[in-house]
């Protein structure tokens, strides 16, 4: 370990970067140091590299866990400005630590790192070496919520994961820490010792308070403008969060006002430095702006050519690693610019294909021609009328014209022009070179490219998903140099960074795919996908299993999207896994670690997986290396999965009361508590059978108990999959088990809804509940903040009620107010007005999103409340919009609603009727009032009012409401108001066009 | 900076040390790092090396101060168990930084360490490179309170103060830290930021919460049994005491009280690591106990060899640096024990002479022989008569003793003895050869050896200031080999460390100090002072000046016992520092540095010094490095001196309100407020005249001011001399500014006393306000503690009331009866008896240690509360003890104090007189009494009394005093209680023998 160190020290001082000391007080983290995170502000340069022992209390395992420590050590090293070449010195640097980069699978996998504590985002990578995560790598773009400019580089070595790899041992206390000494031999009883710290013995009391006190220091010092002071205290504040947050005392409201704070002085502190930095004159200097080549002159050879033959054309994007979600984008976006930039040119040409690897875009443009086509320009002048005297002699405007233009006056012609007759000079242009063409045209292509997210770099003018590091543009043969930022395109590519020779010239546009090829790289994705399934196929076959393509098409992919040269590798992992349910182990291999997993021909689980690497490097090497990492996920998960199993779900439970939900609405016990009371209580609504009725009143027993699970504890996406796994194996039913799983459906848009009937009970009262109690104590999502997930538990609520219409009897607002009745902080009735709108918003939102009309959607809105009814009133509302009965209707109620004050009572006096019409209409009103008997649906109220329509007719067109003798008025507005009483409900018919 | 760093890591890993990492909280020291603080408990081996960022609050000079910085790196070596040659090692790693050990004067100056908060202490040295202290090198020999076995070593390096000698450079700002980034632009910011914060920003209220959360959290993982989380809060509870401490808020209690809190935590800390490692089953082995060598044999040629010559005998004990008080004591002890040691032999030798230097002992013996004289060796047998029968015959017991002895019967022989005739065995006994003889007797010379402060090493049975590590002993050129603990003695020496041939083999005993001497080192002092002297004053000359050899001969002595060779070196500094008083001038260089200051002919100070290093080495080398540290050092006393003389004595005073004093006894304000009021008491009372009045008025108003200064927080030693020069260039008279320099006086033992009534006034009044106050809150000292120096107080009040006879009517418990007026916290009355009696029992022993008797002085200390009177009485009673007349009055005096009852009235009826001596004797009384008339002095009452004693003689004579008649008896009794009304105020009667 220490051997390591020094040679990182060694190679990175080499790389002029300083040697600085871990800090001293606690942090989880090298990009807490100062030294990066107070360095990466302002302008000056830095380079520096540091050992930090990052405490993460919530990483404490006693020493048990082979690959969790709560002192992990960090090799931190930063680059401002980012040098351009980050990516390979880091692999020299792993050269220096003894890894052959050739053998291993070295691999830059997209990872966007952002700490909210901090205010800190940046884009880049893990770095995997064969499936294991040795090393962030990131471009700084924002720290303490301040934009950076220059950004730097962060790249971050997880010693012990690095050590364990090189030294081969399968725990981090087996390996040799210095000559003679192991790791757990050294630092075992620290280990130990400080885990029972965070995790059982840490006086929450105490951490409290110290918090509140290392934050009123840190506010302090920003006050008195000595950012340093106050920087450490917002460290000390980091770490006393931790502390609190091992220790399961921090809520979710906790979490969020904590972290608001912490950001918040971070930002301050950044700022002020920043600020002081100025005030010092900026000791360190300032960087340097990136050298701006020389826009490039086209030789008069390459610009003037000319070649009458068709040639190719090839531009190539040379880009550090794109996430896989880009790469196709990323073609997609550079076919159509290339297009629209040739669109814009009299430059004939043949198709345009456009491909893409992780590090590449290549787009190539078949048989261009040699030159635009020549055309006539006009230029118009003066009108004739006013070019020529009244003696046909020209006139000074023309003159002028002409001389403007460099021509003699006689040289003139007359083009018709708005049926007018001017003067013009028309000229024949001879179509430029196609080099010249493109060469203007290019710099936009490139200039243009963005991402979903993009990044800066130390390019001026670019942004992009990750940064451009080179351009080729090949036109057959020749090379057309543009310049965009600071790169001019050449001819000279990268190839795979282990090979022999990873820069290389290309010969020609034609055939550049084949010559990338020839050096293992695939552009073509189609390409790649194939090597990825059939090596798929063929190995887990190897191991007497399969693959299933179909399930995972998403998963290859992205897998086909993270190589350039996909090399499928087959691995095991020990049976004694598979154990643990498949969920688990598919999600570790798929999300973790982009492993296909191999199955039998009953779909079940083989120990087996399928890597895939990227180009050529040693099988075994890689993996074994793979094998390992699995190997180590798996001991991790099996370690909290029989912790787990040890433990009651009653008594799982418990451990919520530990949990503060949110500060005013309780812990999150009481918060289970309110849902299974809820539950109740809907269950109650929707008269629900007597299992059913059981299953609910034990499953609410239990809700949420696996939050208090050590699975769930350290995977939060497994909540409720976790509940569904413990509960079946501590003897619940399989209702129940179903049950608790459900009631936390749907996680994210697009996930399943409950499948049963207690489930969707279960998820409702828990959505009813946090609306109730959010919008009780005024946290309503604002803007883009939404930390409790109301629009999404919103949504539940939408879909759940719509998809299970023997919960009708359950509205919105009835279940909101059943769970306002539970709430420590009653709400009131404005409050739940607002939460039922809020709801009936994403539903509009939703309704609107899924292709229905903003008038039928605004018509029915009104019944959102009980959405299924919403729904179909929607679709019957749809399907007689074009019927002309209908709208005949709907003229007949409109016409009366504008007529009718709100509020007038639907009573009349048949003596005061003048007309016969008004009886009619009476007659007919108390026929449709008869016939619905209070059913309000529209299809039924439709159907009932087809003889009131014409009656509304007759009365409009032989009465005259707004009669002289009020009371007569009043009797017929009173008439009228009959229809609007039978109207109103079904739907909102002013909004119905 | 970085590249010593590394180069360090680099050569202590090699020689097998873990390369560790920083502590991560704020430590003020490598020491407090768990891997040394922890490490060096238990039995298990341990080598470590690390860079400790080492946090010193009070250290903070806003980056201002060349050499201070709150944050200063140290490099920590830990070397457990000590290996024998880790002086050598350390040289090495000088080597390795690039330190040409030959050039320049690297020495081995002694320091002894201790960490009171920590419980831990080691015997060892600063070492010195040019006078510059570079590294503390420590062997550790307790830690929490636990004796440590083994002992470790421990090598701290300063690396400021090395880069800034080795860059050359002024400031620990221009220290090139990295290639092209000094360590001003990297680190000036926080330096001036950090010292802010804690000088002048950190919320006292906040640390001091901070430091109890932290402390109680230390004391609770105590008692879960885990020390390394415990160690961790101690550390935190030491870094925030720093705190406070550079903020000014700790009092003298409070430190007592936080040192006592933070060592008995470190204390169970430690003791619990040492549990929890033996529970591990000591994970890192246990150190292997030293090899003991075998016990040499003698060999035949050395142990028989008949050699009828004289032959010069030399024993030499190697010993590590020794302290210079140690060198000459080692030497006596040595001739002590080698004195001995032949005595209890045969062996007839001429003179023993015994010289020494700081890292060897040599002892010759001249002339020894070559073997012991022969002699007869008598074994008594029975007596004579128990040995034959009547007949003559040998009895069984004759015949037993002869077979004992193996002897004939025939062969025995008689003698006598205790006027008793006995048979006996006589034998010639041959004596032993020389060789023989001197090698059994000189383990115990060498085991035997013991200092004022002893250490141990790894060497079983060894115990001495300092290890020692080779013996040579040689018998003309023989060696006599021997062994003590793992040495053997031989004939190999070691010169000086940076000889080409740092041992040597010594070729005989003769010549032994001409043969160290050609290899330049001499191990007589008096070579050694001779040029020691000779060279100081040359150079002194060289400069136009002179030093005072004989106000600074125990300077000298110190030196010519630090060096085995003195190499004199004259310096100079600037002269703009001779602005500073010369008392600060000189203190640094005679206290800190060990320099020879140069002077005029007229004693001013020139601007030169003369610096003795050791050996050969480059003097324009060793010259500027000295130079160097001076500047330093007078730049630092020049940066508090300009900063105190900004500054008013008042407002300096303001300060002492934040300095608590004590907390009950209020701020040191408070204090200083109640000195002024009781000296004006106190002035009062003594009857002073106008103008001291005046003075002691003003210099009350001011009294302690200097205590705000920044000098004397710095240099507490300073306080009073600060005072006189603040207080005179601030335009305060000379005799207020000696009054305040005197009202500190005296400081320990042996220094001056107050030369002027004011001073000496408010002296005493801070006396009695330190003793009333402190016995106020019952806190006595008690044991060895007494952190308030409450012992030296005492005497001092004392001593300054014995010298000032102005001051006679002050006495000790008026003093502290009207210091007792200002108490926040009143004294009981017998909290000031309390007071009262501790300060006589100091004079008691003072007297008695005067060489006082015990009696005398017993007698007088009834009137110590005034010691000037009781000191007078003391002397007339000692001249007066051996006069009759004197022990007649005596005599008579105890008579009477033995019949009268204590408590008698002196009253008497003449009426009822019945004989003529009573009548005489009461005349007598009367006499006495109008001749005293009230004088109670020794002198002026053994003058009056002549007749008296005549009279009280006549009285016992003629009567009974234990008449019948109750009456009689009563009146005679209150007769006689006239003579002792007279007597017992004159002393204590009973006590004169």
């Amino acid at each position: 370990m220490q051997d390591a160190l020094l040679a990182l020290n060694r190679y990175w001082t080499e790389q002029g970067c300083l040697a600085a000391q871990p800090m001293n007080t606690e942090v989880g983290a090298g990009t807490l140091n100062p030294a990066t995170f107070l360095r990466v502000q302002g302008p000056e340069p830095w380079r520096v590299a540091y050992v930090e022992p990052s405490v993460r209390p919530d990483d404490s395992r006693y020493g048990e866990n082979p690959n969790r420590l709560q002192t992990h050590t960090q090799y931190q090293v930063i680059l401002k400005p980012e040098p351009g070449n980050a990516q390979e010195l880091y692999l020299g640097s792993l050269r220096a630590l003894g890894i052959d980069t050739a053998a291993h699978d070295v691999r830059f996998v997209e990872d966007n790192w952002a700490s909210p504590a901090l205010g800190a985002w940046g884009l880049g990578w893990e770095v995997w070496l064969d499936g294991l995560e040795i090393t962030q790598f990131t471009y700084f773009q924002q720290a303490g919520g301040i934009t950076l400019d220059p950004v730097s580089v962060e790249i971050t070595y997880g010693m012990e994961r690095i050590l364990m790899a090189l030294q081969g041992v399968g725990h981090f206390k087996d390996i040799a820490y210095a000559p003679g000494v192991s790791y757990g031999e050294a630092f075992g009883q620290a280990e130990y010792e400080m885990s029972r710290y965070y995790l059982d013995e840490a006086d929450v009391d105490t951490q409290r308070e110290l918090f509140e006190s290392y934050a009123r220091e840190a506010r302090r010092m920003l006050d008195e403008r000595l950012p340093v002071p106050a920087y450490s205290y917002v460290l000390k504040c980091s770490h006393t969060f931790n502390v609190l947050d091992a220790r399961g005392s921090i809520s979710t409201t906790e979490r969020a006002r904590a972290f608001g704070r912490m950001r918040s002085l971070a930002h301050e502190v950044a700022g002020l430095w920043a600020a002081r930095r100025e005030e010092l004159g900026h000791p360190l200097g300032l960087v340097e702006s990136p050298a701006a080549p020389a826009d490039p002159v086209l030789s008069p050879a390459v610009a003037e050519q000319d070649d009458a033959g068709l040639a190719a054309f090839a531009l190539e994007i040379g880009v550090e690693e794109m996430p896989p979600a880009e790469v196709n984008r990323t073609a997609e976006a550079v076919r159509l610019a290339l297009e629209q930039a040739l669109e814009a040119t009299r430059l004939g040409h043949g198709p345009v294909t456009v491909s893409a690897s992780p590090r590449r875009v290549l787009a190539v443009v078949e048989r261009v021609e040699a030159h635009e086509s020549d055309h006539e320009q006009i230029v118009r002048g003066p009108r004739v009328s006013a070019a020529f005297d009244a003696d046909g002699q020209p006139t000074k405007a023309l003159l002028g014209f002409a001389r403007a233009q460099g021509v003699e006056a006689g040289d003139l012609v007359r083009i018709e022009h708005g049926g007018q007759e001017h003067v013009a000079v028309s000229r024949q242009v001879r179509g430029r070179p196609a080099a010249e063409v493109l060469s203007a045209s290019l710099p936009g292509v490139v200039t243009g490219l963005r991402s979903e997210k993009n990044m800066r770099w130390n390019a001026p003018g670019l942004a992009f998903t990750r940064p451009i590091r080179w351009i080729t543009a090949l036109l057959g043969e020749r090379v057309l140099p543009f310049r965009v930022s600071t790169l001019v395109a050449g001819r000279t590519t990268q190839v795979h960074r282990t090979a022999a020779q990873p820069s290389v010239d290309v010969p020609s546009a034609d055939g550049y795919h084949e010559f990338l090829a020839g050096h293992g790289v695939l552009v073509e994705s189609a390409r790649r996908r194939v090597l990825v399934e059939e090596g798929a196929l063929r190995l887990a076959a190897e191991a007497g299993g399969t693959v299933d393509l179909e399930k995972y098409a998403g998963l290859v992919s992205e897998i086909t999207d993270l190589v350039e040269q996909p090399t499928p590798i087959l691995g095991r992992f020990d049976a004694k896994y598979l154990d643990l349910p498949d969920q688990i182990l598919v999600t570790v291999m798929r999300k973790h670690q982009r492993y296909l997993p191999v199955q039998d021909e009953h779909g079940r689980l083989l120990p087996f997986f399928v890597a895939v690497a990227n180009g050529s490097c040693d099988h075994d090497v890689v993996r074994a290396g793979n094998e390992a990492v699995l190997r180590a996920r798996y001991e991790d998960a099996a370690f909290f999965w029989n912790a787990d199993l040890r433990t009651a779900p009653a008594d799982m439970k418990r451990k919520l009361a530990l949990l503060t939900f949110e500060e005013r609405l309780g812990s999150m016990a009481d918060r289970a508590e309110r849902i299974a009371a809820v539950a109740g209580r809907l269950a109650e609504a929707a008269g629900l059978g007597e299992a059913d009725r059981g299953t609910v009143e034990r499953a609410a027993r239990l809700v949420k108990f696996d939050l208090g699970s050590q699975m769930v504890t350290e995977l939060s996406s497994l909540a409720g999959v976790m509940a569904r796994e413990y509960a079946g194996r501590a003897g619940e039913g399989g209702a129940v088990a179903d049950a608790l799983y459900e009631a936390e459906l749907p996680r994210f848009a697009g996930d399943a809804l409950p499948g049963t009937t207690p489930g969707a009970l279960l998820a409702l009262a828990d959505r009813f509940d946090l609306l109730a109690g959010l919008f009780a104590i005024g946290s309503a999502p604002t803007g883009s903040s939404d930390p409790f997930g109301l629009r999404r538990s919103a949504l539940g609520v939408v879909n759940i009620l719509r998809a299970r219409p023997e919960l009708a009897g359950i509205t919105v607002d009835a279940g909101l107010a059943v769970a306002a009745e539970y709430q420590k902080v009653t709400p009131t009735a404005q409050a739940l007005e607002d939460a039922l709108q809020f709801v009936l918003r994403r539903f509009e939102q939703q309704l609107l999103e899924a292709g229905h009309g903003v008038d039928p959607v605004r018509a029915v809105l009104p019944l959102g409340a009980a959405p299924i009814r919403a729904e179909g009133t929607l679709a019957e509302l749809e399907s007689r919009l074009g019927s002309p009965a209908f709208q005949a209707l709907v003229a007949a109620v409109q016409r009366i609603r504008r007529i009718v004050p709100p509020g007038t009572e639907p009573l009349c006096d048949p003596a005061l009727f003048e007309q016969g019409a008004e009886a009619g209409l009476l007659t007919a009103v108390e026929k449709v009032r008869a016939a619905l008997d209070g059913d309000t649906r529209l299809d039924r109220f439709a159907e009932e009012t087809t003889e009131l329509v014409g009656a509304v007719e007759r009365f409009f067109e032989d009465v005259l409401v707004m009669a002289e003798d009020p009371a007569v008025r009043a009797n017929r507005l009173g008439l009228l108001a009959g229809v609007t009483e039978l109207a109103d409900p079904v739907l909102d018919w002013k909004a119905v066009n």
